[in-house]
């Protein structure tokens, strides 16, 4: 609600063309609120005039903040100067960031603009692979050296720090640039300055390599409650930092990527308001039309018992309610899993203990439920159709479960992503086992001629 | 793997009795992984003597890592004299969490231990509603007033700082303890020492009330970059911060809590490892028995379209492949919406544009889907019959789809927890609507005697 006043507030102000209110106004907000807004206004032209109007403090942090299609139509729609001061004033990590993201096109035009090291330097970064450290790094951050005193030490980060760079943890590192250690700045505050910097070396310095997978980064940040985790080549030498702010982005990002895959869609990448209708199309068709043809085996398993369900019409007033069972206890048993390897609570070495508890709680469910269900099957159908349900609900919700459960494992263990055992997968190939278990039964007990209550 | 070996070594001291080996070890791990190590070995009497091996700055660090099965265990096996060193070494908001998750008869004999101003502080911590900033929170901050120097500040933070205090973040607060700016600890550093601390103030300070929701606060601080989060009551006094390493901890819980919800699971609390499966199946039944007594719909929805299915058969081939279509693309649109909520993506305020949007997206795979299908309709059941599933396929997907966008925003609408919609709700609605299209389309377009081909 609040936003939509405040983009009210800023169309009168462009349509007034009242720049200098418009100046004052951006003056008293923060960059991350400015993005949001700018975001909101949809119309590119309009986006272009008001972007012109912050001061060159904020643009290029603004500028960061924004969506990769506002990014792109900024950069075509603003003087090949502007957009030169623009990228100049970004963060290396960002500008990675922008160019992975933009069109090819683009890219080539954007890439004209960087000064001959900031394109050395986007070409490095960019060799690393998609979604590893080496990616979400910035190579800027500071570092000393062990023989170093206190006193030169302080001097040296104070300097850095007015270059603007982050100094909560700072690095020390021999004269090859290879880790020693990360400490934090208050060590050196407090520390005598004549001392010497090793005094405060441990050896407990964690670093990740810069081909590592984003998604370990954040594990290892999150375990080790690090404010910035040192990225290293294989020499140990020192090549960037990833900061704990571009950890939450990532963690987010990676749920969401994991949101999708469980809910059978592929991974959008965008902001689901950002997504254009035939993206999304693009995104879900593959596995609704997939499972439709999975499903031709679930008809033909229906199909196959024709005899006996002719016999025992009534039978197939439970199909609904088997079915849907199985494929409940198979959603439920998936997520549970999927969250607790994406978590790292559990890990694939775990199957045998996790196996033996799915089968107790599922068989303890399968109980509950096929009871439940006999009371309906007695009062709609008589005891044997009763014996009949309560028998396959408790197979049903076993099998549905074990299959929830042991489906993550197995991608695991085959280095594939847990998360494509999606619900929608998992309850149609429960679906499948759950009228061929049903049905079984049906045929193996109601051979006695059925005598319907 | 590797956890499973130096849990092995840990057994080799402890059975040796090989004090000093294991010490030795302890000293070179980080206090996360010997927490990490500890929770592995399940037998609480080895845990209690290998804890007392470390050293008293581990101790306590070690401990607000474990679990709070673990946490309980220790403090009944200490004597009086080891759990009060250790309480009164651990950091206030880990005391609080503590506490919160402690049976109840085991916080009352902790509480004696505690000195009478921690209870003090831990009662009005509790205070707070859970899941609120303030439970969140620290009280322990570094606080200048605007009118000191520079240098008499960066006095005062150093002594703090002495204390353990966290320091990256300095607040500056008014005398009567009023929050005004929060200031990174290198402009004090970077600023001359002579020039008053108000030089530095800006009037773009973020703050959250103390009984602001959690998620709110994660929010907040990832839309910002922030580090620290101040904690303000209603006079705008700061009354703590909360720091980044607590809100990635608390977005891992609440999207846990999202997951299980939207699998249909009610929310553990605990890990899928620690859960005892008594507490499993209690947390899975609910949903299960529900949704089996709403399929009771379905079932009555087939018996009352018998007529139209005895004369069809065919017809009965199509149900699951139908059923199911709905309900995956319901459990796709869900998903989508239920995680586009979560992160802000999308408000309820949207509803209007999505809907338009998902209208558009569920239309074309409705078309896409029911062109498939009707293939292996004509092919199996003749034209009519094609046509018939054909059409009910297009109405199902979009109904199904509509049903998985709309039932999380009508819940964000109402306050309550959109996660709710949980992908075995949607697909159990969707399943029961999905019946009575299809058999009503059939019996609509089949009055005509049919020709099964």
């Amino acid at each position: 609600m609040e936003i939509k006043e405040d983009v009210r507030t800023l169309r009168d102000y462009f349509e007034q063309e009242d720049w200098a209110g418009l100046r004052d106004y951006f003056e008293a907000q923060r960059v991350q609120d400015i993005a949001a807004l700018l975001s909101e206004l949809g119309d590119s032209e309009e986006l272009v005039e008001i972007f012109r109007q912050l001061d060159s403090e904020q643009r290029p942090q603004v500028f960061s903040y924004l969506s990769p299609a506002d990014q792109a139509g900024l950069l075509e729609a603003l003087s090949n100067q502007e957009a030169r001061f623009l990228l100049a004033n970004i963060l290396p990590d960002d500008l990675t960031a922008l160019l992975e993201r933009l069109p090819r096109d683009t890219v080539e035009q954007t890439l004209k603009l960087l000064s001959a090291d900031t394109v050395k330097q986007v070409i490095r970064l960019l060799g690393y692979p998609e979604e590893s450290a080496g990616r979400l790094m910035t190579p800027h951050f500071v570092s000393v050296q062990p023989d170093w005193s206190m006193g030169a030490a302080l001097e040296h980060i104070r300097e850095q720090s007015e270059k603007g760079e982050t100094v909560n943890i700072i690095f020390i590192t021999d004269a090859g640039g290879r880790l020693l250690d990360a400490v934090k700045l208050k060590r050196f505050i407090l520390a005598p300055p004549a001392e010497r910097v090793e005094t405060l070396l441990t050896d407990q310095v964690i670093s990740v390599p810069a081909w590592e997978d984003r998604e370990e980064v954040v594990r290892a940040m999150q375990h080790y409650d690090l404010e910035a985790m040192p990225v290293v080549d294989n020499h140990n030498v020192l090549l960037g930092i990833v900061t704990v702010d571009d950890v939450m982005d990532v963690a987010q990002e990676e749920t969401t990527e994991d949101f999708q895959k469980m809910g059978g869609v592929g991974v959008l990448n965008l902001s689901l308001r950002d997504a254009r209708p035939s993206l999304l199309y693009r995104k879900r068709v593959g596995w609704l039309v997939l499972l439709v043809f999975v499903n031709i085996f679930s008809g033909a398993a229906i199909a196959h018992f024709e005899a006996t369900i002719e016999a025992v019409i009534a039978l197939v007033f439970f199909l609904p309610m088997l079915v849907a069972s199985a494929g409940n206890a198979g959603a439920q048993a998936s997520t549970l899993m999927v969250r607790a390897l994406a978590t790292g609570d559990v890990t694939a070495a775990d199957w045998l203990r996790l196996w033996g508890k799915e089968l107790a709680v599922s068989g303890a469910l399968g109980i509950t439920m096929g009871f439940a269900v006999s009371m309906i099957g007695l009062w709609r159908a008589g005891p044997e159709v009763g014996i009949v349900v309560a028998l396959a609900m408790l197979c049903v919700v076993v099998m549905g479960s074990m299959l929830g459960m042991l489906l993550p494992i197995v991608l695991a263990r085959f280095k594939l992503d847990p998360a494509t055992a999606s619900a929608p997968l998992v309850t149609t190939v429960a679906d499948i086992f759950g009228i061929l278990i049903y049905f079984s039964i049906a045929t193996a007990i109601l051979t006695v001629p059925p005598v319907p209550g």
